[in-house]
């Protein structure tokens, strides 16, 4: 060759043991190991789920930031946000503020839980100077269309009697009038992105609370009294503000915060990890790669429904280069993830091992396999 | 490319799980998913210790054999043997009539157990016809320095009241005399090879008794007395036929069969790996392979010594053919196995997974991963 061969590593998080970025760097370890004149771009990815944050963060030389917020029940925590590289774009999970995880198990209501930590993050990017702001959908406790995310953002949600509904999915049966009137007005200047895999919308059978409020705790009565809830939000938003919140895919995302996102922040609704591949600049990346790796924790046929290594392929395929995956679990059905462009797929477990020794040697195992497929690679280019 | 691309699949056995026919056929089962175009040959491979027997017969299209023999404790068994594709050569290991796994460890005795067996089988072998015998040193329960293998093809061994010696290493002390005159006589025609690994000497400090005794079963005291019963009978052999079989490499293996053959039977001594390379013809299958395939059960730092994977590697550089190796048990320090031409190993387990799980499994994940490895050389080929 007549150049250094050029590597991009562009893995996902492993899950319970690497960041992306650290899996990304085992990689680079292992493929500097077999070809110490590669030259090596690292993109940590992220497919709109756990990690996107951090991932962005990573990818494009950013921060996380950290801002005091309300959990799902109303508890003050402190949440992490993201403020990417490029100092303008902000990313919000609705997991860090109003996520399941931050419930336990019996704490679970969706009658009650409200998304407004999630408003509370998205305040805090605006004072950053954010005029983009990436919120990934996926992993929330709350089945509130959105409205305590509204809430913190100046929305005045009303009852009846011109008083401001309490908090959760439940209270907005009694829901009268809106006043976006103390809408933060910076929003007027600000992209928003939804990251969102699911195109369901807010009410009936397919809509948040029938197929999302089970997991979050809602019983069957519940999500029937949820259902007609949330309708009846949707119904008052467009009497009062002629935007149609219901019959939109992806309105039902994150307990309805989909909705709202779309409603009254005129969100763009992307796949996770389409938004991910853009803002790292996988594109670009690729275009100058010879070889392409990715990877995350488990691979399975799965894989191609929105997950990382499936949208690395895709986008690699594009220009036609080379992409060989990595990861922790191989699972059944890898030949159609072969069909949509990963042209090989390897395990890291050197031999019997049980979970908690992988996941303790991920590193080490990651790296040992990026050099033998380095080492594969080269056999051919030399 | 203007012909398909060659592969040659010469893994040694995989431990337990698969032999090393059952591995090679499932390299060529994965080779043949990524590249139904690629010519194939199967060369299962050995080390020459377990499983020689059945990868000789196996990569050559002979014969398994069995036949009546005596056990190390004089006990009446079927053994078996092997008859290669020429119908000329035979393969006769230590261990299937005179190893350690025939013992109970209780019954572990090598002041009086006796390789008798070994030399029933080689008398079985004459009786077919052979003329070329390989005798596969390894996994002997003996330290009767070839006694009992002598007997067995009619040597005499007399105490000094001329009667025959009973059976043991022990027993040796005795010996005054030696007849040689009932020696096999088709034994003059037949070209001997040893397949043999160790170095040792038949007696000291390194020889049979000191290094291997102990794991037979001998005490300190039993060692002490194996060690002069062994310089004992060297000493009567080197007075009576003027041949040295004390100082000679390789003369302790096998708890000294390895004198016996090298004194009685003229033996040419010759590393198992490279026994079975010339055997199965692998050099020529490198020549007109464009890549070599090997693995193992188990691959790391220690393969590199008379490992099946380190001599196909050895032999494929010769021709500069590239070598992939795959394992069910990647260990410690294969950096030295890239050193000695092995270009890359890959570990054939899935993900987390209990030994007997990856047992079982073993052929569908050496399948999946030679397809993988197969995809990735031909991103290269293409």
């Amino acid at each position: 060759m007549t150049r250094n061969t050029r590597y991009v590593c562009a893995p996902d998080s492993f899950k319970e043991s690497l960041t992306a970025s650290e899996a990304a760097q085992a990689m680079a370890a292992g493929i500097r190991k077999a070809d110490p004149d590669a030259e090596i771009r690292l993109l940590p990815m992220a497919d709109g789920g756990e990690g996107t944050t951090r991932a962005l963060v990573d990818a494009t030389g950013g921060s996380m930031r950290t801002t005091a917020a309300h959990d799902p029940l109303g508890r003050g925590i402190t949440a992490e946000y993201g403020l990417l590289g490029d100092g303008a774009t902000a990313v919000v999970e609705v997991a860090a503020a109003s996520g399941l995880a931050l419930l336990a198990p019996s704490e679970r209501n969706p009658l009650i839980t409200s998304s407004y930590g999630t408003g509370e993050l998205i305040r805090a990017a605006l004072d950053d100077g954010a005029t983009k702001i990436i919120v990934g959908l996926g992993g929330s406790a709350t089945n509130d269309a959105g409205a305590g995310m509204l809430q913190a953002l100046g929305v005045r949600l009303l009852n009846d009697e011109g008083r401001e509904l309490p908090a959760g999915g439940a209270a907005l049966a009694r829901l009268a009038d809106i006043d976006i009137s103390g809408l933060d007005a910076r929003l007027h200047d600000v992209e928003v992105i939804a990251a969102c895999d699911v195109t369901n919308p807010l009410v009936g059978p397919q809509g948040a609370s029938a197929v999302f409020g089970p997991q979050k705790g809602a019983t069957a009565d519940d999500v029937a009294l949820l259902d007609r809830a949330l309708a009846h939000f949707a119904g008052v938003v467009e009497r009062r503000l002629s935007v149609d919140v219901v019959d939109v895919p992806g309105a039902g995302a994150a307990g309805g915060i989909g909705a709202a996102l779309k409603g009254f922040l005129d969100a763009g609704f992307r796949h996770g990890v389409d938004v991910v591949i853009e803002t790292v600049g996988l594109p670009d990346a690729v275009r100058w790669a010879d070889v392409v790796f990715t990877g995350e924790g488990a691979i399975d046929a799965q894989t191609r429904y929105g997950k990382t290594p499936a949208g690395v392929a895709e986008t690699a395929k594009r220009y036609g280069k080379p992409v060989v995956a990595i990861a922790g679990h191989v699972g059944e059905g890898i030949d159609e993830l072969h069909a949509v462009g990963i042209d090989a797929i390897f395990g890291i477990a050197p031999g019997a091992a049980t979970l908690q020794d992988l996941l303790e040697d991920a590193s080490a195992n990651v790296e040992r396999t990026a050099e033998q497929v380095t080492r594969l690679l080269m056999l051919g280019g030399e």
